[in-house]
């Protein structure tokens, strides 16, 4: 209880149950929502149930839901192993970093939704866009959590300014292409697809060019 | 085995085994019913797959539904929180308690069923009532639990008097907003919703200033 | 690998990860089935979407899917604590008493087909018939992992053949009052639904006076 | 951060908390998987809804579903066993072990949609090679990561190069006979059942046979 600031500063520290509970709980969401994406491919329907012509065809028009399958797949484990990363780095928690986390863990168990869409609409740029916003928004909490832990000092070790502001604009980059992708996506739905991969150029090239010296030691 | 009441009485010290498991499986059960909450979102149905009016309109259309969502994620994980933290300040189970777990669970893995009466009939005042029973109800499981926890000598520190009926007083806040919201939802549902932000006024001012002095050192 | 004599016999000593990875994932696939037993109550289906006095009937025409849902969730919650009793007492699992888990875990994941066919046909003898007779292969399947655990010499401690006997005979009730209830169904689905309740008074008045002088001691 | 390669070599000893929630998330994963598989099983649907002949009649038109959820927990099972004793010897994970790990449980969380399939359309032989194709799928993937444990020093005890072999050969030998299994499954389904399990005599006749003095030691 105690007043609403008390309850988002309080800290819970690693080692303690409350922090193994969050961890827990963070996991499993991301293993149900993971698991739940087979369950937007629909069963294909033949009018001669032995036919093995018409089940090819009808298989073959199950691919977008498919690819929306494995995409989402990609998308829930890369976001898995980086939240894991992140908790690895963390001494405490405290009250406003377990409401961002639940928040973030509402957008990640939303995801099956836009994956039926996109598996269902693969060429209806609205489609598009909602999984872009969607991912974005993962993307942009995931800053938050980093820039909450930054300032409110719960991580360790602590980063020099330079170092946190080079990994935030890491973190920034996929906010970034999945927004642009949206209006994109109205032009041309296979074009904002390509944007999702132009992350990884900037980070490798652009990004990797300006990584401040001691950040290999820091960050891993 | 053993006589019911041996049964209901037989105490598992924290630490233990069989005190972990039950924490983990109400967390399991937790992460299953927020994440299945998607479920309820239905897949648009467009005349014209591609048409980005057509998507537009199908998805404004969904937007009961994804507001259930949100709220239901906002209950589950709020008392995921309370379920947590009131889990930390016991030292030890007992055979009802474990009962009382379950009892709560079963209406937590419930709630996905409202939820999705309440964003197909988001303007049905039964809807509205179904959905503020069921919330009311698991917060009264909340109320019994503290109650058993504090009747039994299960909680770690003790709590006076003072600080239990104050504490419970609070606990109590939801049934009652929750319970007033059912008639108050065949005049208009959307006062109903009115009625379920009204606890936390009544926390944050009227309770916070009844606070018995000791409270904040013995509940956190 | 090995010889398929050796991969049965082979021990898993508690306290190492192996013994602990098999109740997690049972504990997992308990919390999951009970929490899928939700998505067998359907959406009513309205006619007029704002009518109270329709949402009610509709609702009341769903109370055998919700009885349905309470009964299960009991049935699941019922075994998770036996099951969660029973491996409390177990110093080691071999190949074979996890072969013998899975099976039990494959049943408790079958339950959501059962408690689906009995909500929409709570009427149908062969509903109520093929409940019980999921619900007695749980049991029976208890009865063999308790058999397998005292021969092979996993309990700790050892249970003298007076108590181990008493206690079968225990686990042994449901089996069979679950099994006598599917002929009766055929005469009277209520009747089959008491059949199933009998196991109480048998358990509680007959086998209590015939305990063994050590059960208590032994089996707690 | 940092390049692609050194991402993929960053080892994870056993006893970190990364090693550990990789191991939970794929436990989780597993359960999740084989407790949705009861979703394939369709609810039956009856003009008369108490008519006892009726159902028993809708029933027995489910068997091939029944037959597939059976079929598909036998294959889930067996691979969360293998997963498990695999993890068991290794004395770290590696970047690219955990994708591996990733990659087939995504195989693995899309075997439901196969089994669907499967239990629809029984006795169409692209069903039976959707299916059989998906588990080969699998059974590679955990050569490929049983590969790389060798090839990257992740294995405790260390294994000599004839018992890696002769441990790989077991390893391959499900993949081999379920891709067999596809060709043979447009001959007839029922054959390409039988292929399924001609990896048994295989491995206990022929491999056994084969066996490295040494591997029984190592190897368990």
């Amino acid at each position: 209880m105690g007043t609403p600031d008390a309850v988002v500063r309080r800290r819970y520290p690693r080692g303690q149950e409350e922090f193994a509970r969050v961890l827990a709980f963070s996991d499993g969401v991301y293993a149900i929502a993971i698991t739940l994406l087979v369950l937007s491919i629909d069963l294909p329907e033949l009018s001669s149930a032995g036919d093995a012509g018409e089940m090819l065809d009808a298989l073959n028009d199950k691919h977008p839901q498919i690819i929306s399958y494995a995409i989402s797949f990609a998308v829930i484990g890369r976001y898995w192993v980086a939240h894991h990363q992140f908790f690895s780095r963390l001494s405490a928690l405290d009250g406003g970093m377990i409401a961002l986390n639940l928040v973030s863990l509402a957008v990640i168990a939303f995801l099956p939704f836009p994956t039926d869409v996109l598996g269902n609409y693969f060429e209806n740029p609205v489609s598009v866009a909602l999984y872009a916003i969607t991912v974005a928004t993962i993307s942009w909490l995931e800053v938050m959590m980093f820039n909450r832990a930054h300032k409110r000092d719960l991580l360790d070790p602590r980063l020099p300014e330079s170092v946190f502001r080079w990994s935030r604009a890491g973190a920034m980059a996929p906010v970034i292409f999945f927004l642009v992708s949206v209006p994109v996506a109205f032009l041309s739905p296979g074009l904002a697809a390509a944007c999702w991969l132009g992350g990884l150029p900037y980070q490798f090239f652009y990004l990797n060019r300006r990584k401040p010296a001691d950040a290999d030691e820091l960050l891993n």
